[in-house]
């Protein structure tokens, strides 16, 4: 086949040689079409990106006429460029970007040019000789201290561009001093320029469809919760649903391996965090929104996806799980995942519509009890006819539940905590918690003879399953994580 | 206690008002010392960082003489500003940085400067009127075009410098054009200050203590399997280590939690990895290092990673674990997690001398060999009388473990691919291999009666344990994770 499908081909192209001066527009057209679809596809995957680019053409063409117009002209001159500079480097795609790149390169270019002069006045003080000498000595030590400066960890995180502009607004000041008598007319006019160049991206970044950081970093955590709860409630029928082998079908184990996304999700937030500092108040966050609670959700998010990862490679195991002791504690494990999964989902929801998420507690309380259920069946299960070889990978998954189970406690603790903080608005609860005396004898192991079994234990798991989410109504819509995490 | 020294501190502030402003000298004192402190740290952490900034004041102070010298001044005139910004904006941390950095800029330079001469000669046809409204739409377009290209993620990667300064210099360049008319002159003067700039910073970060991306990338990657190797190494003495609890001393935890720097190690990869690819051959790296088979072995680092996260949340547990089912398994996890961090240390011994690290190969097999002797031993393990609630969490551990292996496995096959394609220079192997008769014989079950014990079945972990962590030579150094990550 391969070496008919080559010969074919030479044929093809050592005969129709004369023909390939025909085919190169068409691989052209292909080649033309293939990179149009692609970006057809950048556009549509979040067409606030084709709005930004629209945005930064504005604000370019609008600082043009600072050239153009014969009066602004005259008033600024050739320093009208650095209006031109000025939007090209801080228009940024969130708003908190660009408020912290201009107001960075704002304070920046007025204490240096200030900074500038003084070292100019004090370099003049030693002569026509001393002057450059002093002068290259004062940008040496300036510049060689701000950079350093760059190394700390919190003026990288919010001061690093202003740093940068400070060494380089001194050194040209200070540098070309030596050459420019209208020093003053000249740091001003560039000062003046340099705040038109950013209050017209501010202006243009706050009040034209507007991406707010901020926002962007509430929809992020609360979407990282969803793809976990999607992948947990997905994850008890994928794990204990038998296709006769005992090993878990590749269909059932490919629900939603969005989560993963969420691995490397760090960076990302910190830097959208530190962004949504620098805005202000907008729709539904106040100007001083507890934005670095959301990092601590973020954190703890992280941690689950970590276990949830460890127990995707338990699936995976080579070693044939026993259907048996699976079948022992499938109640309580669906119940646990199920559970979790429902509490990450109510959080995810309540962040999203920010009311008060303590309407989750008794999905939490739930999983918690599951948990008890599950030690429960463990401690009564009598295992002497066992491979215990078998036992193992379910007992790894189940012992992992019981780690995510502590985490997502964790998780609804930080978003109470962040609800508080944000006085997210309080609701009646939806979700009845049930009542304590039924979950007093729930998952209660008892006792019975079965004549079909080996066991001398059944635990009652059939009104447990109730809960498990092959039984959810057909309608429940599960969001697609890949989509909303491009939303992002 | 806390009321009386908070009465004490009142009665110190109150009493002694007015020694308040003798006081305050010594804040500030106190201040100044602990920022000074907190400098000196964050240069003793990495030198290189203070090399750094004293080589942008060099290079900053050598592109001033472009204003200090009368014969340079009179052929660059104010231009030469342009050499000052180019060294504050292209000088980074490393020679990969700021090479990248240096080249987008000129050939973006080069090319929009170009063009908009051309768009201004296009411009120019449609007559004085129609001159800035054409000029107003190309750089609206262009603006349009460049920045949304910016979005495509292998622009963003290794060219998205350049296209800023493309939008910069085709809008200076065609705006600008409006009003100066030796527009070639100015756009040749700008394009030559450039090229000084940045063959400045580009020749001082080369041949002045150069810091490579590249070496830097080759050592972070090396140093993570190191701090994995560490953890492995350590896991099975702290583990299996009783305090007569049964649980494990929370000292005995704390050995090398290093490893969780890896987790979210991926950002600061791919961006080595990005600049190290415009770098020149240097030391012992050819020009085409695959440098992007770094990246495979550092994503199968974090997996392993992940897979130790989740072995440390076992390990906090409150369920207690049965010693007796812990005695059974001993053996062979601790042979499994001691050869895998010897299999790990080795390979990044080998990837950081740049030897063919087939050496490790043993070590890895030693590793399965043991993860046999786990399956062999948890068959024949007959637990009728346990708490099968106190075995999970050993099972989990080991059921982890038996994931490290294969995990670990997989960094040696892709490090051996790497060592294949860099082509590491290849050595006598200093690891003998174990004979395969001693690997069939090793762990293997004996079914003993032990009168002290209610086992059937006991296993000879004592010739297996010669080789765990704790009998290994007093003087073997460990290194210490986090100094080596802080010099990467």
């Amino acid at each position: 086949m391969d070496i008919e499908s080559t010969a074919q081909e030479k044929a093809r192209f050592c005969g129709i040689a004369c023909g390939s001066a025909k085919a190169l527009p068409d691989m052209l057209k292909a080649k033309v079409i293939s990179i149009a679809k692609s970006i057809m596809k950048l556009g549509q995957d979040d067409p606030r990106r084709l709005i930004h680019s629209l945005k930064v053409g504005l604000a370019l063409t609008l600082v043009s006429l600072l050239y153009y117009a014969r009066p602004l002209y005259d008033g600024f001159g050739v320093s009208g460029m650095w209006a031109v500079l000025t939007v090209v480097v801080v228009f940024e795609f969130t708003v908190g970007g660009t408020l912290s790149k201009s107001l960075n390169r704002g304070f920046a270019t007025f204490s240096a040019g200030a900074l500038g002069i003084g070292a100019d006045y004090f370099a003049g003080l030693f002569g026509k000789q001393g002057e450059p000498i002093v002068l290259g000595i004062l940008v040496f030590l300036l510049a060689t201290a701000a950079t350093f400066s760059r190394f700390f960890p919190r003026i990288k995180a919010r001061y690093d561009y202003g740093v940068l502009i400070f060494i380089l607004t001194f050194s040209l000041v200070a540098v070309s001093g030596y050459r420019v008598d209208e020093l003053v007319v000249l740091a001003h006019q560039r000062l003046s320029t340099i705040i038109m160049g950013g209050a017209t991206c501010m202006l243009i970044s706050i009040f034209v469809c507007p991406v707010w950081a901020g926002e962007d970093l509430h929809r992020a955590v609360a979407s990282n919760l969803e793809k976990l709860a999607s992948y947990l409630e997905g994850f008890g029928g994928a794990y204990f649903q038998y296709d006769g082998s005992g090993v878990v079908s590749k269909d059932g184990k490919s629900f939603h391996q969005g989560y993963k996304s969420i691995l490397n999700s760090k960076n990302s937030e910190e830097s959208l965090a530190n962004f949504a500092r620098w805005e202000p108040g907008h729709g539904r966050f106040r100007l001083r929104h507890p934005w670095k609670h959301y990092l601590k959700i973020g954190a703890l998010a992280r941690q689950c996806a970590y276990q949830i990862e460890a127990i995707n490679g338990c699936i995976d195991s080579d070693i044939q799980a026993s259907q048996e002791f699976k079948s022992k504690i499938e109640g309580s494990c669906k119940r646990m995942s199920a559970e979790c999964g429902k509490a990450l989902k109510a959080l995810a929801t309540a962040m999203k519509t920010m009311t008060d998420p303590s309407s989750t507690n008794p999905h939490v309380e739930n999983s918690k009890a599951a948990m008890k259920d599950l030690k429960f069946a463990l401690k009564a299960a009598s295992l002497e006819d066992e491979d215990f070889l078998a036992i193992v990978p379910a007992a790894t998954v189940a012992s992992i539940l019981v780690e995510i189970v502590k985490s997502v406690e964790k998780i609804s603790e930080a978003a109470n905590e962040l609800s508080q903080l944000a006085r997210f608005k309080k609701v009646e609860p939806t979700v009845s918690p049930e009542k304590p005396q039924q979950l007093l004898h729930r998952g209660i192991i008892q006792p019975v003879l079965d004549a079909d079994s080996n066991d001398n234990v059944v635990i009652a798991i059939h009104e447990i399953s109730t809960d498990s989410p092959e039984n959810e109504k057909p309608g429940h819509q599960v969001p697609k994580p890949g989509q909303r995490f491009m939303e992002v």
